[in-house]
């Protein structure tokens, strides 16, 4: 039998012992589980961030149970959940809208369940850290082998928490898009899929907040020359914005949420 | 048989192969020992800090061989130590406090042996990275199986080195207490236990050099409007003091050991 | 039998999910490996200062399948390669130097073959992301059991690209080298080994850019006093400067490929 896996993204950042902590109390309950780390780099509170991440990490991962935790309402009135998904995968974490991508990705939710009372949680459950009180317990005890309806108090899958997302639009040749995640290396990515644009034509221009930078389409990094700004494709078929051995975030100044229009030129 | 687990604290960072590389030192000596990274965000040479993130993890972590290098003193004097507890659980790292309270939490040493000539260290043993060349491998020999004795030689537990802590005071209904940990969130934690002050009142302000805030004493970071001042007791029940959706140590602008007021309104 | 072991370094950094959606990949095709992360914090795009970690780490690491991705020309004409080395590991990572010390650490690459259009790769390849497509995929496969004949095309070892390493030189009395890597620390390694300078002498003067600062030559930090200057022989048996509770980094203000002087005193 191959060992359960469980999967964990959150915004708690390495720096501290949240992550680590969790991983223990993980492992104390299914010591058999293997967790894979998918970030804890999400920017803090940043639910659509961490919820577009999951959803499109969400093929590359084995089947499992899948904890997410970017929860900057917790110990508020937001719901903490698990649920069943049409593929076989688990979900965990607040109903704030941060597993709404993976559970689409996943095909739907099929079974959902209230988790803040959930007789796996350790008791006394904190006010302020629900991953490790709740999410963690309860996503260690799906791995063992518990099934939903013992974790938690079921609940209308079409009650859950849809997350708000901008979509690009394409006007008079141009298209208008919005900033939803800045990767490490400072590329930019857009709420516009990667074949929404064109890009069989060579040059374009890239706005935003007043400044307009020429760019060329591209397929890769070295499509452009070093410092030149490229419009491509990511890995993750989304639009996106890159400077080839540079940071197209600090070269256009702008942050997630930032408007930006590309153009033919 | 389940695995064995080593758990790993230290402030090495992630930037530089120091965990990974000790990670493989671990797995050379002991294939089938579970590791858990518990933090390695320590502040640089802040043993103090170090030795609270472990006293308070350890509850939540398995039974296992606990590795902790936070070790400014490394290829000087200071000891290096191996630890057996009252509840199992045996410790690992330098003889300068860091272990203190992780032996408290987890009952008290029973055994404590030097292993700064262990036979099991790898030779020849660097100046400067005992966490490869003594820690791990002693580690990863108790997680295999070997005994303490067999890992140095036998020392007497009564001259470990104690932590030298400080401990916030109730001054005319004032607490006077002073910065322990701040975590990735901005949160402070300060040298007192929640129960240390009455948290039933609404009201109060916190002063911390010259300057003087109000804040609300709460449950979770909900409790008061974005950008305010929250008093609480957090996951380590500790006192602690927060910014809902901000950091309070921005706002305060303070740093670890500073003093820090906290008085009804 | 034991578990196959996986190592893996990158440029990934730690904010992003490239490096858990790698780890999921690898999961998927080989779960009874074990990952073990070696650093994702190499300097972006700074394929000599991965060949170097690399290099240095192998001998602490498990004989295994060695992933390494520091890919600045992803996309590009550079080619992606598997690497079977004379001790039995394997490598596997872009043709572009990044492999280069670790193969000579491991005696010499007796058989490789080129992976850019390898029968292991997940379709559709992605321009930007081979770390995830191909290389981590052939890593699962070869750690899964199979060949490197299987996993692409035989390429002519001579023929794999070598790293240009400077290396530092001794003119008359005075080492003069270069920085090749500075730690999380602020320690700051140079090219030359530990041996190549005489260090039985207690001064020095290091110089570099303009900057002249008196310094000891010693075994460990705690040599010299806090906040002073130890020239020293690193872990990884490489000549180094560091600070006493300092950075010599910041003290110096240089960085990678500057030029350092140490010279009696």
């Amino acid at each position: 039998m191959s060992h359960p896996v469980v999967t964990f993204l959150s915004d708690y950042g390495l720096r501290d012992d949240f992550v680590g902590v969790c991983h223990g109390v993980i492992a104390r309950i299914c010591p058999e589980a293997r967790v894979i780390d998918l970030t804890h780099g999400v920017p803090q509170g940043d639910v659509r961030a961490g919820a577009l991440v999951l959803g499109g990490a969400l093929p590359y991962l084995p089947v499992g149970v899948h904890l997410a935790v970017v929860d900057p309402g917790v110990g508020g009135d937001r719901r903490a959940v698990a649920l069943s998904m049409a593929d076989g995968r688990r979900l965990v974490g607040p109903d704030n809208g941060l597993l709404s991508a993976a559970a689409e990705a996943a095909g739907g939710v099929v079974e959902a369940v209230d988790i803040g009372h959930s007789p796996f949680a350790l008791e006394p459950i904190s006010a302020t850290f629900h991953g490790r009180d709740i999410f963690a317990p309860v996503a260690a005890r799906l791995a063992a082998g518990a099934s939903l309806a013992d974790a938690g108090e079921p609940i209308d899958p079409d009650g859950l928490l849809a997350l708000e997302l901008t979509r690009a639009e394409v006007v008079d040749g141009v298209l208008v898009g919005h900033v939803v995640y800045v990767d490490g290396f400072g590329n930019v990515q857009l709420d516009a899929d990667g074949a929404a644009f064109h890009l069989g034509q060579p040059l374009g221009v890239v706005s935003a907040r007043g400044l307009r930078v020429g760019a060329r389409f591209g397929r890769t990094f070295a499509d452009v020359g070093a410092g030149e700004l490229l419009v491509y494709e990511d890995a993750y078929r989304r639009l996106a914005v890159a400077v080839n051995q540079g940071s197209a975030v600090q070269r256009l100044g702008i942050s997630i949420g930032h408007e930006l229009r590309i153009a033919p030129a």
